[in-house]
């Protein structure tokens, strides 16, 4: 049987229009991926309820893997993430106008967790496809770490050895920065992107 | 009759693989655009030469307008170029292992010429169309403005009234920067807008 | 006799507390520069103003040289303009009110004009100096540019042969960017390149 | 009595001539800081021995806290970390020619530690001073990461309660940089900086 991969993506945030992590996961979703059963969820930009959402999802589908995809606006390629940081920190409301600072994510939980998705693997096969990636070590201290965190955490105290999980930073898309002199990519090339990553983190799940 | 544009492109220089002008001039010629007699015309990265060879091909076609297109490495968007300047000053070698530094292009003639083409109204299109894009004030001091102030300079001085000009400047493509953490666009995207440069030219030309 | 060189800056604009033009060139004209009979005007922020102030400044010291310095936010050292272009394209307005966009500056003046200073030989000195420094290619079109553009129009044709002039744009001050993560250079640093453009203008000048 | 705080800077490496760390950290102990016992210890940029040559100089000294002080290339201004994390990945060869590639620099340590020095308060502090500074995410994964997790995971499981510390990465020094076009950052300036965190660490020190 196929492994079964979540990939999900967020819902705008900041006051924006769109969000280019899930314009990018549809895109990347939306033709099937050979030897993966693929599945996307959209996560609110919520903290504390993104992390729900996600689980629930988890517990409904059983995957192997969950990769968690968010936006990293200024970022020039997708940056997969080392680690993830037991800290809210925001410097900007939620959707829900929560702004935590300095506050733990799982109180008492360790410091970080490492990814353990294949992170240098993931980002050298990205670059095979001729699409600019990069590790990144530090997820930011807003929704996208607190998922990361959260899964992570989740994973290894209530799913140990069963779940592996990731989390993929993408860039501003192209309609986002018309005038700013920011880098992007077109959501087709992001897709792109994390449609190898899911292959790569699918070659070693299940 | 349709207004006659010459779209040209350059080849690689500095050892590079590609050059993402000519890809994407290809790219933007590859399917009828309507409205438009478009011709594109590939020129050497050469001090002099590439002059020749664009205005070769003016002298054929007898086109209405003249875009050029050229890589700037580091650019987020396209660039539409304000103004030509005389004078050469090369930081690198070009195809031939020229390299003229502080020479005039043209002895006695004028300091600049700005672009005919109009510049903020591509620029306004482009971005209409979701593409990044932005004026820019200089086209540097390489082969790209050489042949930028040269098609000026014959415009005015051997067509006056009859041939319009002006020069884009295009990202990187992605397959250059794979680990660079320089920006870059897809050949499609700058295709795409280098099609709506091409459209917005036409109208007021020919 | 010393040549005499006018060194000029701008007071703050665009709501700001500093223009670290003026702080630098103050502190460059804090002690005597052996050799040189430097004198120092500030300037309005002001199309046409800022040009009469200079103006009025020459026609009273009689300098051999002229260097007149602004802000360049964002740029990390010391930017030795190139040339000045007859076009005013102003995207805030001037301390006046003023936003002239696509204007000339002179009606029927040249595109251009080269600065008459040695920019290379300027570039190179601060450099031997450790204070990090470029050639630049636009001046922007903002009163800086229209600044360097009448001073290089009327030397050239109030005093031909008499007169040479040049532009320096200057980072931010570090208390500009506090919490930016942009680049800046405290006005020590940049007061010690001021002196070495002027000691290297002086050595051609008069 | 005065707290005790001890300011580590690091010898060049990579090739270069200066590491702008220790000539910042010199200058900061060059004169009294009030209330403030300082002292200082150059760091071989080697993997393990940094953290040998820290810890010794901890065991001599016996201070409240420790500072340890690295450059980080491109910085635009002082970073105050906020997390080690237990990964040596280096890109590039330490002075003693190791270059360890995802290696847990503790096994069995805790994934990350963060710095128990005051770190939002030093930035403010840093701020009002008028020098730029920011809370930084990651430390690299390089002898800086490598000192700050040995040093915080030694003062936790050697000497619980009695010692605090942190790290600061500061920017290029200007000679670095002459034609580069990267933010720096003059050592009178890294300094001043430096001496604002001493103080602000000093005060929770002890």
């Amino acid at each position: 049987m196929s492994p079964r991969v979540l990939l999900t993506g967020f819902e705008p945030f900041n006051g924006a229009d769109l969000n280019p992590s899930w314009a990018a996961v549809r895109l990347a979703a939306a033709s099937p991926l050979p030897g993966v059963d693929l599945h996307t969820q959209l996560l609110p930009c919520v903290f504390g309820a993104a992390s729900e959402v996600l689980w629930d999802a988890v517990e409904l589908l059983d995957p192997d893997a969950v990769i968690a995809v968010g936006q990293a606006g200024g970022n020039p390629g997708l940056a997969v993430e080392r680690i993830a940081v037991n800290l809210d920190d925001a410097t900007i409301p939620d959707n829900a106008g929560a702004q935590p600072v300095d506050q733990p994510i799982v109180p008492d939980g360790p410091v970080g967790y490492f990814a353990t998705i294949p992170v240098k693997e993931c980002v050298a096969a990205v670059r095979a496809t001729g699409v600019p990636a990069a590790v990144s070590e530090s997820a930011g201290r807003f929704v996208c770490n607190h998922v990361m965190y959260q899964l992570l955490h989740r994973a290894a105290t209530r799913r140990p050895g069963r779940l592996i999980g990731g989390f993929v930073h993408v860039p501003f898309a192209p309609e986002q920065v018309l005038d700013t002199g920011r880098p992007c990519l077109p959501s087709s090339t992001v897709a792109l992107g994390l449609r190898t990553v899911v292959t790569r983190v699918a070659r070693v799940a299940g």
